[in-house]
């Protein structure tokens, strides 16, 4: 069965899902807005309760609708949150154990970083270059005191990707971020000695992008991902 | 909020569905493994009967369990296939229209074939060409008849994917060439003027992979993706 058919065929069983999700399109609502009330989709629709608290806690989980308790049920952020959750746990669960499916999420990272690299580079980046500095710094300053940085780190990398203008590609490096965060830990990986090294290298990134200069943009990239690589490795050996 | 507070408030929400992950865990299921009964889940987790029917909705929405009905509930594929659902919607709905959508896949798609390229060319390729070859065919004589080669189509790029041993990339390339052909007729799109041009692209990228050409491989994923593009285009004005 193909990933159409089983998408398909999922879609087939629930039929108020569909049912709400059509109603959200024709009247045209974004996310954020907010839905009818339970009885008001029952009448609608012309369904149970039970069918649609089913269809809203299907729709919720993802991330469609967002049910915000005392409040109502609002359109949802349509985030990759119900893949990093499936991720996360196929990464626990893997045969080949946590560590090849962070391996993963890593590789395919870089990809998507050595593959924007042109478009982010030649792109308007300049509009934003404080905020990404102040991001740097707040990374090297933690980094010398021997702390973590992964909120800064991931905003780092959101914003630059925003410049890109793809959604997609944003998302998609917030979720890898995400996985490879909550994996890190279960996986009792040592925080890379190097973390100064991770630190400095996304400023090596910034000023790369900044001059406009794409190979030392590529070069700064790899060099950013090796420390990390490395405690994967040895984690693995 | 960050994505992983946003993850972490909805793991703690369902702890039910929590519980039922951590048995697949500690009992070592694996996906396609037969998971306990509900009754047996009920005794073993000490929850309710509805928090374990609750639990196992939202984790069949996951993917992470897979309810055969008649015959029992299975540990999941853990495919991407939510993150599919919720795109495609995304790509509905979105205000600049499906097309932009639409061009964000295509955009990341690119980005990722561009970036696997030495892997792939430098890859194993040998041992799989003749099925590849094979699925070339197949979309040349469907596109020399004016017939579509979806299924082809994705094979080929799915089987390509998977010499690069990742996993998470093969699951991705999968994943977005279902969201561009669930988005596509609904955009109403022809199917490109020049179906044979990508046809016959796929058919160079091969050949370039098999004389370990990672230039001509790359200028051929370019190729393969101009007719796309020139529809999107040409729909969008």
């Amino acid at each position: 069965m193909s990933q159409i058919d089983k998408h398909t065929s999922r879609m087939r069983r629930s039929t108020a899902a569909d049912e709400i999700k059509k109603l959200i399109l024709t009247r045209n609502l974004k996310p954020g807005d907010l839905l009818p009330t339970e009885p008001e989709l029952c009448e609608t629709l012309d369904v149970s309760r039970s069918s649609v608290r089913e269809a809203i806690r299907t729709l919720a989980t993802l991330d469609i609708v967002d049910v915000r308790h005392g409040h109502g049920t609002y359109v949802g952020a349509m985030s990759l949150d119900p893949m990093v959750e499936a991720l996360v746990f196929r990464g626990v669960l893997s045969p080949e154990g946590s560590l090849a499916a962070l391996r993963e999420v890593v590789d395919v990272r870089l990809a998507l970083d050595l593959a924007m690299a042109d478009v982010i580079v030649n792109g308007a980046l300049e509009a934003d270059s404080t905020e990404l500095a102040a991001l740097v710094d707040e990374m090297i300053d933690k980094a010398s005191r021997g702390e973590g940085f992964l909120e800064a780190d991931r905003a780092f990398h959101t914003k630059l990707f925003a410049v890109t203008g793809n959604r997609l590609a944003v998302q998609l490096v917030g979720a890898f971020w995400d996985i490879h965060t909550a994996v890190i830990p279960q996986l009792g990986i040592a925080m890379p000695a190097d973390i100064r090294h991770t630190a400095e290298a996304h400023g090596d990134m910034l000023a790369a992008a900044l001059r406009g200069d794409v190979e030392g943009y590529r070069k700064a990239v790899v060099e950013h991902y090796r420390p990390l690589q490395k405690s994967i490795s040895a984690a693995t050996a």
